[in-house]
């Protein structure tokens, strides 16, 4: 899995238990996936632009393996195995480390693709699942 | 001052300071001024929907008296001073205090009225005017 | 499962899409899991001052059925089904529902029970077990 | 005033105005606090650990002038003017900026130096205060 992301846990992320806040890593897994997007040629704005369609979340799962703690640089890993990248929906699948290397969380998004204005799902087009799959080569060099 | 909302300090309201993050007093805030014009027989929503306009914020302060901790219940005071009802903005005070009548924090919002599209100022129209004006009225009574 | 609290989604919860950012769900499984608790007669901030224990989340799982809107209130159903409360975790479950009775989203957490100081996992102490099995029970009654 | 951070707006920074929450501009200001704290050559938490003391916000202003939208890039300046480096507080001022120059807002943060104990007001230690100051100088050069 490619690292896509690095943030660092401010005061706002924490909570009185000194550790961050467990649903702050549903916005961290959102970083990353814009990042892993971004670095497969397009970035999610872009896309929601010009295709008048979206990727909402439909489910989202976190496990807590160790705690990040304030001031703790978050190395966000972020990929859509390729057997993840079904007809009309897609799972990202992400893992968050410490600098240290310690794991600190796993999870996974589902995304419907879906329509702004009818709300209704459709099959991810092509260049979107070019897009997808490209993101997932090693960049760069032969 | 009346009181318009109260809300419960969560865990993810909290920092590891043992505190409310100094952020989240903007949040509360907001849930003021939603209740506030929901008293005075309309909802914010209700509002942006008929007249195509909103209340954008230019403007927020807040001064931090006492710290408040997980649990605790926040009495969420606001009100409109009619001499800061202007022509084409109006500035909202808060106190909130909590439930044992220590003083948490203070602060105000000044809100511009905007077309949604142009993004232009305009007036604040006489409908809204005197609905900002009967929601400082006291409720009941003969 | 018993509605255990009720909020109402306001402008700061919402995302561009017009809809509840998916992460602030789990903002509201924490206000539900604090009024089950509270309902089943002490509060959480109670138990971690009288036990030095507390209850992590190891693990958080949100499925998005229907998208909640600015002013929507939410009603939040909390439970521990008796089959999972083990030894040393406990699962709750959530479903939320719009007060139109359309299914907005459901999930679980799963916590941990550890000592504070050492961050080490100890048995469910049977008060709390006692207290988690009676917030299951029907309130009143004869 | 120096360029201290920069953070990309996502979606759970938005509401459905489609811009980013006004209440998220504190986060924004404390990532900008620790950076230059950092940038100073320690950083905030190590000074908390070392010294027993703390610097929680006892006033906060923000003006909004334009919105930032999702996916902006937000260069944060921030600064202690001298003149705000009093003997128990201190006043941050910050401008946020998009990347292609437009000034997006701008407001200070006033901090008093506390004993974390005692949360009694204490007077800036001078290693702390010669650290704020060299902040303000630039970096490097001859």
């Amino acid at each position: 899995m490619r690292e896509v992301a690095r943030v660092r846990v401010i005061y706002g992320d924490t909570d009185q238990m000194g550790i961050a806040y467990y649903g702050n890593y549903l916005r961290w897994f959102e970083v990353a996936r814009n990042e892993y997007l971004r670095s497969a040629g397009q970035s999610y704005r872009a896309f929601e632009a010009r295709e008048g369609l979206f990727l909402p979340v439909v489910e989202a799962n976190v496990r807590y393996h160790r705690p990040a703690r304030y001031d703790d640089v978050l190395v966000i890993g972020a990929e859509i195995p390729a057997a993840q990248l079904r007809g009309a929906s897609a799972r990202f699948e992400y893992v968050i480390h410490r600098e240290d290397g310690e794991r600190v969380a796993s999870g996974y998004t589902v995304h419907a693709c879906m329509t702004r204005e009818g709300g209704r799902p459709v099959r991810i087009p092509p260049e979107l699942r070019a897009t997808l799959l490209a993101a997932e080569q090693p960049q760069g060099g032969s």
